[in-house]
């Protein structure tokens, strides 16, 4: 079959890989019919991971179950699914406590497992025409048959609720306000999580004005662009002081807002990078006793980072602000699972419609050109924000 | 009426100082019965902070009403009652919502009051004959007539429910296992609170015997000196792995487990401080999905750290470590009023004796003499955990 | 001044009484800008409880500070303020833990309190020129200055945070589904609370087809006509199952599906309750493991009660089939100050507007007439479903 | 192999059966080591249920590991482990959400399942000296190899969890004040449980001496004999109030304590029931906005019920008074699966110790006669409060 195969620094290749196969009697094989390329990809991308030459990119996956383990219950062939981009057993205790995207039974030695990613465990990811699904009772999320909201169902693998996540972590009640850093996918589908749950203002800092109107458009958000002044000052001065929540949908990558050079060349440098800059503007941003959400990716060990301490993962964090206001924060990747059923009805209902944040639809031979044009943010006239590809 | 005042670094008196007065209809009297000194009232005796002189100390206070302001419904002179050390109004955005150590109308530009603290509010301390009590229906917490239980009472008023609050923060659970670091009266405290919960296993992290000694004996937790190899080492081997959940309660002023000089003087020495070393053990010490309370004070400003970052509250953080395993935690002081009443009634019952944790009672006049002795850990004999002021 | 007074059974007369004056520092005095006839005025309206002639109705209020006493903090006069229909202290227990509506300080020997209401204390109403709140800094929520918004917010008073309640009683999460008995102002803010917090399908059960369509027009909501049907199998059809949650915002006073005439009629008609009705179908309706919310009225006792058991407020519930399949259920009138900050914050933000369910504004003058017309339930051409007084 | 089997009302016998065997990949066998008489198999026992000759009973099982079906990923011959009386899937929507008492997949067209249980599905039960256990990764706790705290473990099957569950549905918090209703095994779990969270105050009502004494000597409950007078009025007599909160553990067979004889012959007399009588005990006992859990046994269909109401499962609650008290109930049979791996934690480490409450361990071929006995309620000297069967 066909799968997007990582072939070193900055190249991808659709190649003939191997079918996956039923290895377990918990398994299921699916027909991929739509895979997403993830910002998160571009870290293996990039070669600023250790993931090694032959990997199957690929953790955002929906299909039909083409086949079918003995051991499974409540699946069966022509099944249309959605698998979180977490691979999880369901029967750990931080399964059971519905920490799925912290399972340690998946992944020996590492707590949280995923498709297509290095270190996450051995599955291949979906970009491809096929995949395999361990303890697939557990892991796959039954859609309605047919084809109908497609690409929303498509979010559900991760984006759609991964943006939700940062909502819940910092805890966002009905009526609060909040700021959201970040208008990459999960940025923007926090902020629009945040109005499906009723925030009463919502502030989203970026500096591409095609993602910032994404955000007021799709998320009734005020936009806030950190290349005309301190982002912080802005929301405060827009909301008429501190809000009431946060999101880091940015993570270590961050740019340091006095960095950036205020043009329109979206091209990534990592010399203007400042891992800490989201996490201190949240705390700034944020009112004493508010609770910030980060699902933006952090890291033990980043070669590539602008310092020794930030290499291992070490920031420089105003802690001490962060405790006189009082402050909570929850950090960590995804449980999918924990939102996903919930996230699923309001599609089918016509409740959510994340849809707009689908910005390419592909077929599975052009990955390699989209992974080009993704890395190098071109973003100037429309947003690259997500990309489908169809094997 | 006499009052322990604060001359300058190093130096408090007893001197006479004006009686306070009911100054708004809310407003109450009492006489004090029992008063404490508190760790943190050290920050300002050293002379770190910007407290000036003729302050009257005493945060940590319980007494008999002796005056009663109009306004005032449901006190009267002769109730027994003891006070939150936070001062707050009752009716602000965040007392409504429980975090009556943020109020923000009892010192204006602030969230958070104190009585006799640098830069709480201008009320004065309790460590004196008679103390003033704003918004008293609110603050004031009743007791049963007489004068039993006494010292566990006044424990009320700071210590006990700050020790609870970390495990609050950390969302302890009956069953988990829990690592507290600092075994002063606020982490003897938080043990015991874990025990009081149902902690399957209690782990107390301090480099001094006799207080690790309190720590077994009335906690029934696990002694891990620091002076005996790294901590985190020592819990995950006598644990067997991670700890669920953990509290820091020890502060900004943490010592570096490495730089002691592993002998038997206890007095403090700045220039071994490392601020951000019980935090991050706290993050090596708890499993994927934990997380951590943190009620040990972190501060925006410290004009005697040891670096130019955390001189600024920026402290230098693993949040890699911290995302990818994915905990959470929750900071600042503690909101006495969301645990007093309960705590209160365990003591009542004979559920809860903290009263352990005291280590002296004096008259009011040998608080010079306390204040130095504190100040100096002179704990080798015996810990001076908790001292009580009888005016 | 000119106030709502109570004659007797079916008799309300604008008449003269003595205008309120402060009586305690706390309190202020406010000029009533807008004040709400409630379905619950009826109640006394009807002569179905202990009410007294001369009493001033009237507990969903909100004016302009005219007086404010020595004690309040943050009010003065020309603030405009909302008042909970709830009368409470801020500092009994249950105030503390955000049961304003059970109070133990404002009505002696009863837990809650309440302006206008028959044994909810010693508090006139507010359909009336002028009103006495007592704890006034507690008590009065400030709203931006001007007119705008003036009748979502005079629903703050009441009857949008108790429709609220009803959806928070249930615990409901965005994504699930619900039912909610009965589409009078309760039940349709109840719907309409389930649409803001992102609900998949609101199913709304009502007899009355203009309120069905106000259910169905500003909540998305299902419309249940049971007067074509049993409700509970029209949901279950319509569904493909049992929903999530359950409100109940019917009451005691319900009519039993069975015993209507299926015309076009809607005065009330004692004959046909059942007081147990609603709680029942909704045990029926809700799925195992669901969770039902009663902020419908039920009382201790009740004359006019269609059997002896009834009349002492004991029902006929099937309990049996509730423990089977596990659900839990929370009852009682709403702590209005748990919701009104928020939902006032989503008034201004645009995010929330509930005045559509307000069908009448009309002067003091005319309340006498609209309490008949309301009493009649004269719904078949347009639903009177909330009307409001301004004196 | 031998088991117990149900011949018909008031008779059980020990017979050879088949043994079980690996049905599914997900399976494993056990060989039991200890299994429990419940009181809930009274209620088959006793001709009162629709369960058939040849069921054999037992749903509180523990044992050992002998065969391990294809699938099975965690467990291995030999493995030591207890299972809770739930059999449940762990990946439909209820398991997923933690009620695992509610499972949609083990049990068709009903929620919930459990082995050796009538109408619980097709499950064999344990009194014998194998069991088959399906979705063994999830069901299976596993525990400490030898045979330390046979016991105690042997109580997490169902007992151990379901007391403590009764606490959890009342939501009690430490320091408050909670009043158990039935001294049988389940009540005593709770007033235990109640221990070990902290509640301040433990009330504990029954008419038998021998088993009030167990509250007293291991819970440090105040016992209430309901001999003695209206149990109500002791519990607010001896609190001086009304409690935080109460529990249920009694369930629809309950006797009105207005109908005992006063004598010391505890056989059961279903002439003397009264089937909300607790219920409507729990809502006079409890305070405004407490909370009532209920995990005591209430039945959807009766046929030996005191009147056609109660026949079909419908109680004269006290709803208004419930809901004047604004108070909140919980109900439902256990998820073992949310309590049993903290609870395990707590023995192992020594915080719980629960085995007082076994009065008697017996071989399996001793089983016919100590159901007869337990069914007499032979308690006049010492409690028969848990039966354990060692095959």
């Amino acid at each position: 079959m066909k799968a997007v195969v990582y072939k070193g620094p900055r190249e991808v290749a659709v190649e003939e890989v191997p079918e996956p196969e039923i290895e377990h009697p918990n398994d299921i094989v699916i027909d991929i019919t739509t895979t997403c390329i993830c910002g998160s990809d571009l870290h293996m991308y990039e070669g600023r991971t250790a993931a090694e030459e032959g990997l199957v990119f690929g953790h955002e996956n929906m299909g039909i179950v083409s086949e079918v383990g003995d051991a499974v219950s409540t699946l069966e062939e022509g099944d249309r699914v959605v698998l979180p981009f977490n691979v999880s057993c369901g029967f750990c205790q931080n399964c059971e406590n519905g920490y799925t995207g912290f399972c340690t039974n998946v992944n020996p030695g590492f707590a949280g497992g995923a498709y297509g990613y290095v270190a996450m465990g051995p599955y291949q990811g979906g970009q491809a025409e096929k995949l395999r699904v361990p303890y697939a009772d557990h892991n796959a999320l039954k859609l309605p048959p047919g084809d109908e909201h497609e690409d929303s169902f498509s979010l559900l693998a991760d984006i759609f609720p991964t943006g939700w996540h940062g909502t819940r972590l910092a805890n966002l009640r009905p009526g609060e306000s909040i700021v959201v850093f970040g208008a990459g996918p999960v940025g923007l589908m926090s902020a629009y999580s945040a109005k499906l749950q009723g925030a009463s203002e919502i502030y989203v800092v970026d500096r591409v004005p095609s993602r910032l109107e994404l955000a007021e458009d799709h998320c009734d958000a005020t936009p806030i662009n950190f290349d005309e002044g301190d982002p912080v000052e802005q929301v405060i001065d827009e909301h008429g002081g501190e809000v009431d929540k946060g999101v880091d949908a940015v993570g270590y990558q961050a740019l340091d807002p006095e960095e950036t050079d205020k043009g329109d060349d979206y091209a990534y440098d990592p010399a203007k990078e400042n891992p800490a800059v989201v996490i201190n503007s949240l705390i700034r941003a944020v009112r004493p006793t508010g609770e910030l959400g980060i699902p933006g990716l952090y890291v033990p060990e980043d070669p590539g980072a602008p310092d020794d301490m930030a290499a291992q993962g070490r920031l420089g964090i105003d802690f001490g602000k962060l405790f006189e206001k009082g402050q909570a924060l929850g950090t960590g990747q995804c449980n999918v699972k924990s939102y996903n059923r919930e996230l699923r009805d309001m599609i089918i209902e016509g409740r959510a419609d994340p849809s707009w944040v689908v910005s390419h639809r592909v077929s599975l031979d052009e990955a390699p050109e989209m992974y080009e044009r993704f890395d190098n943010r071109e973003d100037e006239d429309e947003a690259i924000t997500k990309v489908l590809l169809e094997p």
